[in-house]
């Protein structure tokens, strides 16, 4: 390492000492190029500057001058220093220090989420199978082909796509072909590349994410939205919206949390069949359902009218952004020219390690040992509660992560206020609606039981109980389990 | 496995015999369930056709009567069997086997590569540096924070940030710090975010991508051409064109190959400085030069007029989808807000991967080993032509894994007929030329010689020769090294 404090009369740096540090990787001359780079980038070595001679440079670092003139040639061209005959290097006038451009950066705040955190749509980061997915992950580099490396394939690796055909018919009964798939990188892609192939208005739950929402509207369509009961979305208000597709969430109304009643998914059906519209099916939770065999998928039904979209955000981690389209045969093409020639967008690392992953059966044994875990999480919620605040309804518990508490009209708000001074993360049922529906108001809160660590999760309950509101007057103090 | 010919006469299966294989995962309802969803689907059981009661059925198959009415209910709630008082259990009508919808899937052609292939834009996918990616891989996963497998940070890992803010000043004399890059999945991704902040016209080299100029115009922007010569594109054009932004190739001007001059790199950034013009900088393989230092990216000269745009597309694989965008401080939440708070796009183990392979110096080291790779091939494309077809001049070829072969007027397209007549994939100059440049027109083959694999770069070589134009007549055979 060289090291030189370059202070001779001809550097000329306005007086101060400018100290030269050669070190780090890389030749001598790459060592005092970066040198030179750091000091003017910083602002130690101020626009206008002249440089000290290469010879006095080279002497005061001990290297060859020859070393220090092509540093300067090379930092001319990349436009750091100006030569002019007669006026020697200068540091050149554009070189401006960082955070002195014509706004100074604000200074951005690291997200943090709160100590306590049932926000629902998202699963128990913790229990992320690192060990069984780096296994997946080593296995499929040992045996996947050179060309997965090259220009790959918008519709997805063929290897994810027939361990997903197969999975999907077995898991959700799901009727496509590895060539009907495409993968994506999660349910709100899926969405967005429909949306650019659809023209009017798209039907939807009156409760629902709002992100799908915007997503939709984004591609300048309409939501219209349909009343939700507990037998899911009405099908019967979708003719007169004249909607050319409809969005719904049918193994799981997302958030109120009940399953599309079979003759709602026949009606949905035969009403995309009479007027040639499109089911998208939002399968977000499908194989989480406790206590009985999960709901397979509507497009089991028709799979020429029906889109269904999947992923792993909550089997595995919404990190991931790994999805699936199952599309009719005849949206195939159309949804590949909306992905793009060279937008793949999800890793083929991920891609090939996801369909060992599935293949090897890691998979079915996560989400066997997952929904252990969820459903006690959820019969402790309902008892905790059942105990504590009697006067409380939990409903949407059948399946999934997350359950709707039902509070008392005009409570919500308060709840969610009560909720942030205990430091714990909530989600109002309001954040759902629909601003065009015409349903009836229903105050409540959307429990992410799956979010928390373990760890954590009953210190989560704990403030929940603390932030519900009291019952109202004349109810009994305490339920039948207390 | 349980396995029966169901033949009973209350079947009522059309006559035909109807073959039920209970076998797989779950239990023997699940089993049941998955037969008769394959039945049904596959359009063995018909829709109207009358399914065996209960006791028949289970009898037949020796199993439980209850678990037939199980399966049947739930296949009703499904939608695959509507049951009717005195009407006994049917194949519900709508449920239609695969194929058979309004229009029959096309069938997929797969894309087929020519077995030789020259196209640019694709490093050597067989070099893909498998061992060291699995590494890092499985220390990242070990030292993860649980956090990470949550809901992301659209911005991008933060230990992704930190390591490629070290490595850009390190190796490409980018000036940001963590909290002004932003994770995205490509050059693409970046560019289609920058357009969504932009208004009127991008001004962009007469030579280039056409996909990226679709980017830009696909958010209703207008592409102006800028002339390309030997210092790449003409920025004393730029103010006459009014165009809100720049968008340049300055390491490696793509395709024609020359670095932006370092006169045209102070113009730039003076042009952006006086107009408020933002200049959006395509360091696509900035990482390869062979015959000195990589030039520095521009970017270092003005981070806050300056947006850089790196990925590894180039320097291990276009199909792992993760780049970085270096964003002026002004314009960080911006492109946040257009990303998306959902959409990270780029997946969480990718993301932890790639910051333990820069930070543990793999990446370097691929990439020496690479350069090394690339510099001999180049030698041996320069070598080649210079003994086989000396009429012919490379350029473009201090850098990247691309060459321009010059061709005489008019011989590009017979040189692509040729070319492909030899199963060899070729790209010509002509498609990538700006419509609306009132350049001349040059005849030119641009040949991606980090395409093929090692074993095959021979073979392309010499498919190469054989497409050539013979030289015009009066010109000597053979060039002075034959």
């Amino acid at each position: 390492m060289s090291d030189s404090w370059v202070n001779s009369p001809e550097a000329a740096t306005g007086g101060a000492d400018f100290h030269l540090v050669l070190r780090g990787p890389g030749g001598v001359r790459a060592q005092l190029m970066r040198a030179l780079r750091e000091a003017i980038g910083s602002g130690r070595l101020a626009p206008g500057t002249r440089l000290p001679p290469y010879r006095t440079l080279a002497a005061d670092l001990g290297i060859a001058r020859n070393t220090v003139g092509d540093a300067y040639a090379e930092l001319v061209e990349e436009g750091w220093l100006t030569a002019r005959q007669g006026s020697g290097t200068r540091v050149a006038p554009r070189a401006e220090p960082l955070g002195k451009g014509r706004s100074r950066a604000p200074v951005r705040q690291t997200r943090r989420r709160p100590a306590l955190d049932l926000m629902p749509s998202s699963p128990d980061a913790s229990a992320f199978p690192r060990t069984a997915w780096t296994a997946s992950a080593r296995r499929a580099m040992g045996v996947a082909p050179h060309d997965a490396f090259g220009v790959g394939d918008p519709q997805g690796r063929i290897e994810l796509r027939r361990a997903l055909a197969e999975y999907l018919a077995r898991a959700r009964g799901v009727r496509t072909a590895p060539d009907r798939l495409v993968i994506c990188s999660g349910f709100a892609h899926g969405l967005r590349l429909l949306s650019s192939l659809l023209r009017g208005a798209v039907a939807v739950e009156a409760y629902g994410l709002a992100f799908h929402r915007d997503v939709v509207t984004g591609a300048d369509l309409r939501t219209l939205p349909l009343t939700v009961d507990g037998r899911g979305a009405r099908i019967e208000e979708l003719p007169a919206t004249r909607a050319g597709a409809v969005l719904l969430t049918p193994a799981h109304q997302f958030p109120t949390g009940g399953p599309l009643h079979h003759e709602r998914r026949a009606a949905v059906v035969n009403w995309a069949r009479s007027t040639g519209g499109l089911v998208v099916e939002d399968d977000y939770d499908g194989e989480f359902r406790y206590d009985r065999e999960p709901v397979g998928a509507v497009q089991g039904l028709d799979p020429e009218r029906v889109v269904y979209i999947g992923s792993v955000s909550k089997s595995l981690s919404p990190a991931m952004r790994l999805g699936w389209m199952a599309l009719p045969g005849w949206l195939v093409d159309d949804v590949l020219a909306a992905k793009g020639e060279r937008e793949l967008w999800s890793g083929v690392v991920e891609q090939l390690t996801l369909a060992d992953f599935l293949a090897c059966g890691s998979y079915d044994r996560h989400l066997r040992r997952m929904r252990r875990v969820y459903r006690r999480r959820r019969d402790q919620l309902a008892a905790t509660l059942a105990r504590r605040a009697p006067h409380i309804r939990v409903s949407g518990v059948a399946a999934g992560l997350h359950a709707v508490l039902e509070l008392p009209p005009g409570t919500e708000r308060t709840a969610l206020r009560a909720a942030r001074r205990q430091g714990l993360a909530l989600d109002g049922l309001a954040n759902y609606r629909h601003p065009d529906s015409t349903m009836p108001v229903h105050d409540g809160l959307v429990i992410g039981f799956g979010t928390p660590p373990e760890h954590a999760f009953a210190n989560a309950l704990e403030a929940l109980c603390l932030a519900l509101p009291d019952a109202p007057a004349g109810s009994p103090d305490a339920g039948p389990y207390a």
